[in-house]
């Protein structure tokens, strides 16, 4: 019995996202990765352009392509985009039109506002139309929603180690939707596969910084996402900063709960129904590890895999709940949650390619 | 007209803040290095000890010895303790006794409060009586005390990183003593020359990781000098983080303003009252750098240097008030910052050495 | 139908080239891991004592438990051995009258000559009767040997890099026996999951150094394999150098060819010898990557897979051969030559579980 | 009594060998920095454009300018030239017309003979009339020669860390002026602060490889200088590698002695005769340190410094010396370099600025 199978294209596979997507893709047991393109390597075979993966058998018959939205729908029946935003949204429309699916890794279709897209973007939205028609590529929140989705919208990597987090508590209405604070550690990688001085090698190693105070463009869709979560307009303080890894974010989230604590040790009940919580949310998810015991994330533990970690911790000094996650910015933070959402998307094993 | 001059000897000099105090004491225009003791090395030279250190004329003459407190006293009159807390608590009262002065570098002294040493370093203190008689070594903070002080509790890196940015505002009212949140990151050379498995370089490259949550030891000096500063009960949330860098703290304090922000811009009167207060606190300070414009702080800015830099920011959407610190954690933080107590202790000028 | 299987087991599994082992063996579509051992984590599920796997379904599953040959024999057909040298030997022999299949990762049974052992390892062989029973695990140069192999001796990290971009060269007298030079870096992993200070973090970050110099141990096996490419007893010069990644080694040969380039340019005529040299050996091999263009080989390549790199140059200035290699230590260096062998012994494909 | 002091300047002074000029002529006891010239950062300070400089007093005072050879010859005695090859040359011709002294930075005085330069740099060489007029600028061999230069080559990088250790070897008849192979480790900022992909974080971090094989352009002026140390014309191997440090490099040299070695202990009366070689060429040298014992050259001991370790092993199985190298790139390499020759020229202590 021959293997489901679908194919597949990358639009914009020259960045470190698109080479993940390369990697899960042609890996995959059940897509066949029919196109790639990149205006730069146009021309170029797998294997020349991605050295580490010239010994898999197909990356010398695969070759780089200009990107033809005509061409591709004719190629695939699901199309990734790993394009910069702005640019995503003029390849997203003629698709859809042409009968594939779109996977966009962009920030393009992730917000329902174009005013918000404004805010954040500083360009009007290029097709504000099909805003309405994306479904958020969360697979642990949305996964009904992906499976019969046209347009999935692969979230940002930061808003994944934020949103997964805090969703589930927000819904159980188990910690305050206003005062939240995210305060995140992100890998080189994180800022993409451009020549800017700011990312060689010597600006960042031996180096430890915040940037984009206080208004990260994430904000936006992390903003938007606890809204829905928490059924009121949700403001946060978001803090990235960089440092000297390749891969991972580490985010340190700090709740209020709705109830207090009370000093001078942790309150067993409440840790019970944060643990329920999580429990129910994620005890089944393959891609979701709750950590127990002492044990604190750690992206050493996640690089690599399309995992996040997450535990917590009660503080009864302080009032507050701490959770931290650990994941890998380009999988579970980018391309290994699109693939996630394209093994949904076809009823393949949501597993499928991944493990 | 020959230079003022102190003999000075390190106890325990065979860490990484032991090392940096001996390059700093072997190198400063007004100090002799009378005697380095360490256990592990004692009969050695710091050139054997310390090859990087083997090109100073000085480094083959002096030799590590057993540490041994009278001994001490008759060589230096400066005793530093780079010791493991409840070690160092020995060696100062007989060095004391001897009518040497003592800089500790430990946790040792740096509490007023026996039982709150006891909380959180889990054994009892092992000279209370002397607690009374140090001085906290914060040289922009209690200048003046350090100036006739006998024993000097020198601060630890994560307090130095949190304290310097929020005394100032705390005194000036200017942010609520409550609900302060201080996020830090901090490079490998915290943890000492340990042989332990977590500090290997596989165990910590391409990591990130929280520690100690949620409550670090360094929480009761943090809390005790904020208490003081804010002039009643401060309580704080204090998440450490270890990442792949040699050396470097990097903090980012989230604090409330007394008085709210007018969204939806910033509040340019309040931005005006911290830069005034920040410039009358550390406007003429040598080891202070206030960042401007768009600048953030950057541990590779300030890495091998006694400087703490310093930028804040308002935000209108959460109205809260975000201040970053970046130092060096074996100078500032440790090291420098004890040599910029002795500094002040000797009448030197008290950039000497350190520049 | 059922796929074929075979029960394995990992004695010794706590260190970097265990880690890698129960990595690929948990994921290997032929191999169920029966047994892992160690002492110091024996009563702990894999899941606990390496994080990173916990999400793997059977983490929770497999629990160490102390090594013991005799249980071991009735839980496992082939027993991988990832013990220090000397230890590994005294497992062997137990195993092998069982009738277990071992696959030994140490040093123990790679020479074919006790008394190299002893001068080399400073001490008898402790099993010198099964010296001649081993094969030594390079599937490209032994294969067929491996095939039927009771006793592997999986190669040093070292001596893979070294031996599988000369032999050929050799055996074709290409290059002539005496004279080699192999220069190597190694990424730290290679010392083990040891807790000691030269492998601290901060020792090894921003530092390269050479170690072992003039005479490490992997020389014995490399100018054993190397004598019996050639026919006569080779001596090489080998440096290992210590770099700060956590994985890979790069390995730079200078070789002399047996007749004379033609300067001014390289001497076409050889540089098609050496590649139709190359393609013999390796063309169709799918863990070798010869590589073309003006590619040379890159340890960022090749770490997490099982595949060496190798480049070449002739060089018309010197009339020397330069052969360069890049692999993984943990993998085509140990853990993934291992299972590699294993794939062999079995009959499984030999790639299953390492592409 | 004012100490003695002289006018410098820096054209070109925003690469990593500018940024290390601009910190040791800030802090030189007997230099004043008049002027620093950049085309990009013109009109900016030291203290924005290096923020790590900002605490210096100075760094507020100095401005980068439009590179200006006339006005430069009014500022300063001293120009430091801090640019690409090709265009040292443009500046250095101006200034020597208006009695200026220029230490060059680039490969440009570096050569004797303009064909090379021709063959090395793949363009005529822009002012050949100078090439005789300038002195190689490597104090411990041409020391005599740059106390009245007018016009010094300051050498490259790996040069320096290939003559100091063979010079004296070669000049004392010890080793073999042919079959010289020199196998180095370079750290990333030996490739400038260039935006380029090759040099992010991500492509340099976890990534070991070689480069510019088999013919680098610093083989020149290596060959050149053996050349003339030997007394006939040496050809040698050079293998630059890339390694993930910011600074630093381990340069390890095959040499063979000129007469063998007996085996099988190593030859006690040339290791006599090398040691003494070395005593007498550097025994007070303070800016080689021989190491002894056991000691290995570790980059991590000599970056920050203006030193270059050296220590040698006599192999008595091959026959062959090693001797390995280590310094900092920016320092001993580059800039360091610079300034003990600019100490020498102005009959400043050595040392001076440099300790």
């Amino acid at each position: 019995m021959k293997k489901p199978s679908v194919k597949v294209a990358i639009v914009g596979a020259s960045g470190y996202s698109g080479e993940e997507l390369v990697r899960l893709l042609l890996n995959h047991p059940h897509a066949e990765l029919a196109a790639v393109t990149s205006r730069h390597y146009a021309g170029q075979t797998v294997a020349q352009v991605f050295p580490k993966f010239a010994s898999h058998p197909k990356s010398k018959a695969v070759r780089f392509t200009e990107p033809n939205a005509d061409l591709l729908a004719k190629q695939a029946q699901i199309v990734f985009l790993a394009l910069p935003h702005g640019v995503a949204a003029e390849y997203a429309g003629p698709l859809l039109a042409h009968g594939c699916q779109v996977i966009d890794l962009s920030a393009d279709f992730r917000l329902k506002s174009a005013e918000l897209y404004r805010e954040f973007y500083a360009h009007d939205h290029p097709a504000p139309d099909l805003l309405n028609k994306s479904v958020y590529g969360l697979p642990e929140i949305y996964r009904a929603h992906i499976q019969d989705a046209l347009l999935v919208a692969s979230p940002g990597c930061y808003p994944t180690s934020v949103l997964l987090p805090t969703i589930p508590l927000l819904r159980a209405g188990l910690v305050q939707p206003h005062g939240i604070i995210a305060d995140a550690l992100s890998g080189v990688s994180g800022a993409g596969r451009k020549a800017e001085v700011d990312y060689l090698f010597c600006e960042c190693h031996e180096s430890a910084r915040p940037y984009s105070v206080p208004k990260h463009r994430h904000l936006s869709e992390i903003e938007e996402q606890l809204s829905l979560a928490a059924g009121s307009h949700v403001t946060i303080q978001f803090t990235p900063h960089l440092i000297p890894v390749n891969r991972g974010i580490l985010t340190t989230l700090y709740l209020a709960p709705t109830r207090g604590l009370a000093a001078p040790n942790d309150n067993p009940a409440l840790n019970l129904e944060i643990r329920d919580c999580y429990q129910a949310a994620y005890g089944k998810e393959p891609f979701v590890r709750l950590l127990d015991g002492k044990a604190l994330p750690d992206t050493k533990n996640v690089v690599g895999t399309n995992v996040l970690e997450l535990a917590w911790r009660l503080d009864p000094r302080t009032g507050r709940l701490l959770v931290m996650s650990a994941e890998d910015n380009l999988l579970k933070g980018a391309s290994g949650q699109a693939v996630q959402s394209m093994n949904i998307m076809c009823g393949f094993p949501e597993t499928a390619g991944l493990m």
